[in-house]
């Protein structure tokens, strides 16, 4: 480690001047090494083979920082990785842009730049652009992180980002079981004195993602469920192509410590955020060619086809539950979960 | 219209669900509106013409949110805009994401949005994706917004971003006075009580830009003296390319409420930010040529040749003062004015 536990954030790091270069020699560029960065113009300059692209932005304000499975450096790399590989792109380059409350440890600033550093590795990513704001004491809470990103739009043709072809019949496959982030943030939050041995899902999906795409023609839409959970990816999809969309509750992976939770506090799992998991809607025909493929990836193992498209009750989405009953699944009203990621 | 003054932000605005949805379609839609963003991927899919690209972040933080000449809305896009034309760039396209304090008045984001939309049409740049966090109350002062950016590097071969070429004899111009942002802002925030007519300078460079670089050979640098100032730009450049730097203070304009201000609180206009300013660094031979190109551009009118870069004193700068003497000129250590972009 560059820093040590004693060592803070001050408002000079955010100046433009002699700390912000200190930091942005030692510590990003240290961690996050690459040509691009290393030219140290304002802006990257980049050379990308394909005239499609990509491009996506995303806010991350968790609290806490640090959280089973994960933090805000390694959810913040991963959040947009998934965004742009779910619209069918490669995700290429990030750019990142902190800002950070005066007087934060840079100890903990270390970690998380090492753990976005880890990530973008992982999911053959590079950071190649930055900003880093200071604001006083009291202004901001600890640290929020933005990752914009770029990718090359190389299943562009396969019509995934738009849903276009999606109809009767199509299956719908999730890659693991709902709920773990948002549970696992719950439970970090130690306000509620729940404990458990959850783990965030967090994880990049472009390995998971490419291979479906590579391997099979019958992909039609997938999205990232994250915010708002399972739930809101199928609400706006059945609203927005006003087509209906049935989910068979005991083919959805549920861990029992989220379920508990969930029932404790009277929260659905449908509507808590996951930032591993992605939703893909596919021609029936190729449904179980997909799972196959995907459970073949160590992301994928607990892929599960949950649900499929239906020409009934368009607009809606229900729940086939286990009792034997149909429940309306809403949009979300409201807020579950604050900074949940 | 759309909010009117009590309307307020909650929690749920960030959520993902319902209230996310209301806000994206009344509001960011209704601004920024253009096919791509209509798309509602969570991924923006362009479409550029060339393989070279540019790509920047910024987070601004500006507090007052409003002030005279501009609001963070304006700021944000300028920002980004500028750091992709100094780079050689033709600035296309930007992302928004935005942090906002639970509580926080819709009108205000309104007249915000309404404002970046103004500036993103001035600079012919379009706003094709974005993102809302909402933090409950005293978790962020009021809003943040970082604004990513993509170019087209239309002018890579000119090596402007990365001053490769620069040498003895080379002119420094600016496109004119200094400091106008940031004491526009210090007297914004009324905490010294220090009235002033002054406007900040912020405004989108492209287009000037552009017609200097279409129309001169002899562009070597370029970049925008915001954070740190004109100082910081030029104290950066002679240390990376250990070069020396020549500026005369008679030259260098500086309004007179700047310098005012600047005496009665002990700053020095060369490290107060801008927002509207770009220092050049030109051939000898061209320096007129540019000047004349640049006055006739709104934005270039009191442009003025301010220096020149030496053979000697390898790696600092140095002022020739009005009064015939010889002032070094340092990198910031410190902050001068935190937030004020």
């Amino acid at each position: 480690m560059i820093y040590s536990e004693n060592d803070r954030v001050f408002l000079g790091h955010g100046s433009g001047g002699i700390l912000t270069g200190e930091l942005i020699s030692n510590l990003f560029f240290y961690y996050f090494k690459n040509d691009i960065l290393e030219e140290m113009t304002d802006a990257a300059r980049l050379k990308i083979k394909s005239h499609f692209l990509s491009f996506t932005t995303d806010s991350f304000v968790v609290d806490p920082l640090f959280f089973p499975g994960g933090d805000i450096g390694k959810l913040a790399v991963c959040g947009t990785v998934n965004d742009l590989a779910v619209s069918g792109a490669k995700p290429l380059y990030l750019s990142c842009g902190f800002i950070i409350e005066e007087g934060f440890s840079l100890y903990k600033l270390e970690k998380i730049v090492q753990s976005m550093s880890e990530e973008a590795e992982r999911a053959q990513v590079q950071i190649v652009t930055g900003d880093t704001k200071v604001v006083a004491k009291g202004q901001c809470d600890k640290l929020f992180i933005n990752t914009s990103g770029i990718g090359s739009l190389i299943y562009r043709n396969k019509g995934i980002g738009k849903a276009e072809n999606i109809c009767n019949g199509d299956k719908i496959i999730i890659n693991g079981s709902i709920g773990d982030h948002g549970i696992s943030i719950l439970s970090a939050r130690n306000e509620l004195n729940i404990k458990t041995n959850l783990m965030s899902d967090c994880a990049s999906l472009n390995g998971l993602i490419e291979n479906v795409l590579e391997k099979s023609e019958g992909i039609k839409f997938m999205r990232d469920a994250t915010r708002g959970g399972l739930a809101t990816v199928l609400c706006e999809l059945a609203e927005q192509k006003n087509i209906g969309i049935e989910l068979n509750e005991t083919d959805i992976p549920v861990k029992e410590e989220v379920r508990g939770v969930c029932e404790l506090l009277g929260f659905d799992p449908l509507y808590i955020a996951n930032e591993g998991k992605v939703v893909i809607i596919v021609k029936n025909e190729n449904a179980k060619e997909v799972l196959e493929i995907m459970k073949k990836h160590p992301l994928g193992k607990e892929s599960r086809i949950i649900g499929e498209l239906k020409d009934i009750n368009p607009g809606l989405v229900w729940l086939n539950t286990q009792i034997g009953g149909k429940r309306l699944v809403d949009k979300l009203s409201g807020e579950q979960l604050p900074r949940i990621c």
